[in-house]
């Protein structure tokens, strides 16, 4: 469950919308409840948020939770409160109108949430161990048995959880929040303001290796990779990810690019600025994806291709070619009940069969193979 | 390979049998072996078990390898006795008849590695980093490297394996085993009995943005996660396996359930008591899945659906809708030489077309589009 | 990018030739550059490298950029050297002719990048956490926070970057390589030259359950895995790749077996010599998988499976069943624009019926169901 703020450290409800990040939002509090400010101790669902939390209605189809929502304060955008007026029902909470209650609701959330940052502990934990040729920015903060090798570099402001490695070389820009256990091999670039999350891997080897006929039969050279990892500003990259240095150049990572949980980027991938991988998605070696671009859990993108930007790919597709044309691509098998799966699939085996079949039928006078 | 006690501290049949867990259980010794009690100091399959240890007939298309078998003891059910018994030919080993012989392995198996267990060294280790504020119950163990924030708490009789780091205000129950390199956020709770395994990944943030038009073209912002994650007693969750926090309200994993390695739970997820899920499994954010399911490997189930209970997905399935009806669900492609499976995918890109020609042959009077 | 060696520390080619492991391979050096040795401090591209880096010609669909190359030399085969000299160009380079450039090419950047391990911090770092009776070999290097836990072994020369846990009784053989933050349980064996990378687990517990009827309804009883992990000489292991202990035998990795990325190997898989496997595979329990085999990214193999050696399966296939011809074997859903396989993905659903209407036009006087 959400933490509450004590009550004496809760911010009313003009404070709060003053403190979050609302800059160029529109905001107006209406409604006449109980007389005085009222408190906002944290953030809650419609139906989960009391009496001092505020809520929002982001998702139309939960309109009729107003009815019943004991919030503080609910963000709501105009119509949605014209339709709750005609009700005719006075709501006991203060209603704030916003064009846009979604991103409302996600730079309150902000707010609350570098709240509680806030109260972590800052400054360089005694077990941590910092080669002396690393160089650390101003109010950084460094957790319980991180290591920082030689030559790293962490930007002012950035903050490192619990057992965080940075290899030799590499740099981390200003105001990053790095999660417990998060590593970087040598030679990485991170920029300002990246978020990266426990168990994340930047900078691994990449898969490269070359047959070698001196050895015996089948086996291996090793294909060194000396390239490294650069990633923009405002990435952010969730637990268990991991992103491989390249082979000689860079694997790239764009500004503003969000990689959710357990994804998986290969050597010498670009990925252009702001697109968006849901989780487990699995990205072979040296394709270039464009910008904008949303690409659905567990997706995955073969090697050595180019996706243009705003190419949007749902959860569980398989891209094998080059995509140039924006839109949104599919390739997922229907499931079924088992037993009717198994009548169908049967099929699927023998469908280049089943056509010249047709084709069969439709030329009957001469039975060509297709 | 399996480690084999010592024989100072092997237990007799009868000892072990009375030992481990297994009340409840009908087991009768039987057969006429060499004199004197026999020393079980490990437990092997037929073909590898050795002279001073106990096996098991659970899969009856092993049962020929009773004839060959050289453990001290063989669990099996009468009816596989009575066959064996048919051939005439007396084992050397004792025979334990149990009318449920696989589960009779499974809480010798247990009693096994309770021994080895016992063994690990106990206490807290000196390197390890603990907040004076967090809460250690009685006989609690804390391995090297290990980090306790402010707030945590720690049931009696848990272990900690080298380089867990339990996250601020975080919950632990009683007897849990945390393998090494656990990672819990704050804000995360896990009932009595657990069993985390290295790498595991609870409390990270669910993958939630919101477009913010007063950013640049195609930017996010970010929906900060100010949920927990919510775990019931007796869960075990595999190596690698990530459990994201929730947007607002908790992530959910009932009591009971199994997680095999590197699944990815999203936001919001709530799995049902007892469901049990194999290796690389994703499910997207929201999605309620029911009780006693059991969810096949690389598996993916998309967002905000519901699930039933006793629902059985066949590994590499891609759920997209609901499901109330119990029964197994399937959705495999299926594989085939690559020339093959090229003849007949080009078709499947013009099945719509081919179902149109088949009409056409049908109603050759009018061929209407379908 | 790739880092330079400083120029004093730079080898000429003649000396990088003669260094690096280029025994048996033929290699002359032609092109009548500037006088003077050239000294080469890094490996680039052929349109990265500068004037002080070797690059290579191993794709000809690169020759066309032999013609801006700025690099000091180029390796490349005879005919591309040819066919460049054929232009009438001289280029400013060196030419290194070699008839296997791509595998001339890995073993240069192996060279440099053990020039680069050469430079890391060697010897037992004061916070590892070694148990009495541990046992390491001659220059052995353990980095910061490594934990060694009873009994391990570790072979002569190996290197443990930061953080990894070396559990109880596990061997490692000569100079590894365990790149940060690598976990063996207890009980697992791994062979001479291994490489693992940051977050491999091996040794976690297979995924072992049996109904156990004395508990509540659908409670599973665990069965404790007791077998080991056995990995041979020369394996590489991606970063976040999974290998479980088997239940009661070993799993097991041949020699020369390299797994990409978030591989994930159940418990007493084996995989034989030189097989290689890219990201996100994975493999359910007691699957043999044969030599020199080759298993395309996020491709999943069902458990009790046997593939034979020589077997290659494309990214994202489903095996379902045992094969034992060598060959390559696919199965994966063509991706279309979303709308378009929408139209096709309903046809595969009635597969079975569609088959059913050509047979009925194939045979009009008898409409028998199939």
């Amino acid at each position: 469950m959400p933490v509450l703020l004590p009550p004496e450290r809760a911010p009313t409800l003009h404070e709060l919308l003053a403190a979050a990040n609302t800059a160029g939002l529109d905001t107006e509090i209406v409604g006449t409840p109980q007389a005085g400010p009222v408190h906002i101790r944290g953030l809650g669902s419609l139906s989960g948020a009391g009496p001092t939390e505020i809520s929002f209605l982001a998702n139309p189809r939960l309109h009729e939770q107003l009815g019943t929502c004991r919030a503080a304060a609910v963000i709501m955008a105009a119509d949605a409160y014209r339709e709750l007026s005609a009700t005719g029902r006075t709501p006991a909470y203060r209603v704030v109108l916003c064009s846009q209650p979604y991103l409302m609701y996600a730079l309150l959330a902000q707010w609350f949430d570098r709240h509680r940052l806030a109260g972590l502990p800052a400054g360089i934990h005694p077990s941590a161990v910092i080669d002396p040729t690393a160089r650390l920015g101003r109010e950084v903060s460094v957790g319980p048995h991180c290591v920082i090798e030689a030559g790293a570099c962490i930007g002012d402001g950035s903050r490192l959880g619990p057992a965080c490695i940075i290899g030799a070389g590499s740099v981390l820009g200003k105001d990053c929040l790095l999660h417990a256990r998060v590593t970087l091999y040598h030679g990485v670039t991170v920029g300002d303001r990246a978020i990266l999350h426990s168990g994340v891997v930047l900078g691994a080897d990449g898969f490269g290796f070359a047959p070698d006929p001196r050895l015996s039969s089948g086996a291996w050279a090793k294909i060194a990779q000396i390239g490294g990892v650069r990633a923009g500003d405002d990435v952010e990259i969730g637990a268990n990810t991991t992103v491989d240095r390249g082979a000689i150049e860079d694997t790239v990572i764009g500004d503003g690019v969000k990689l959710d949980n357990q994804i998986m980027v290969a050597h010498n991938v670009t990925i252009g600025e702001h697109t968006a991988m849901a989780a487990c998605v699995g990205i072979a070696g040296s394709t270039q994806i464009g910008r904008r671009c949303t690409i659905g859990g567990a997706s995955m993108i073969s090697g050595h291709l180019v996706l243009g930007d705003d190419i949007h790919v749902s959860g569980g597709t398989a891209i094998t070619s080059n995509i140039s044309r924006p839109g949104r691509y599919t390739g997922v098998y229907p499931y079924d009940s088992h037993a009717q799966w198994q009548r169908n699939a049967a099929v699927v085996s023998q469908l280049a069969q089943l056509r010249k079949r047709v084709r069969a039928l439709e030329r009957p006078e001469s039975d060509t193979s297709e």
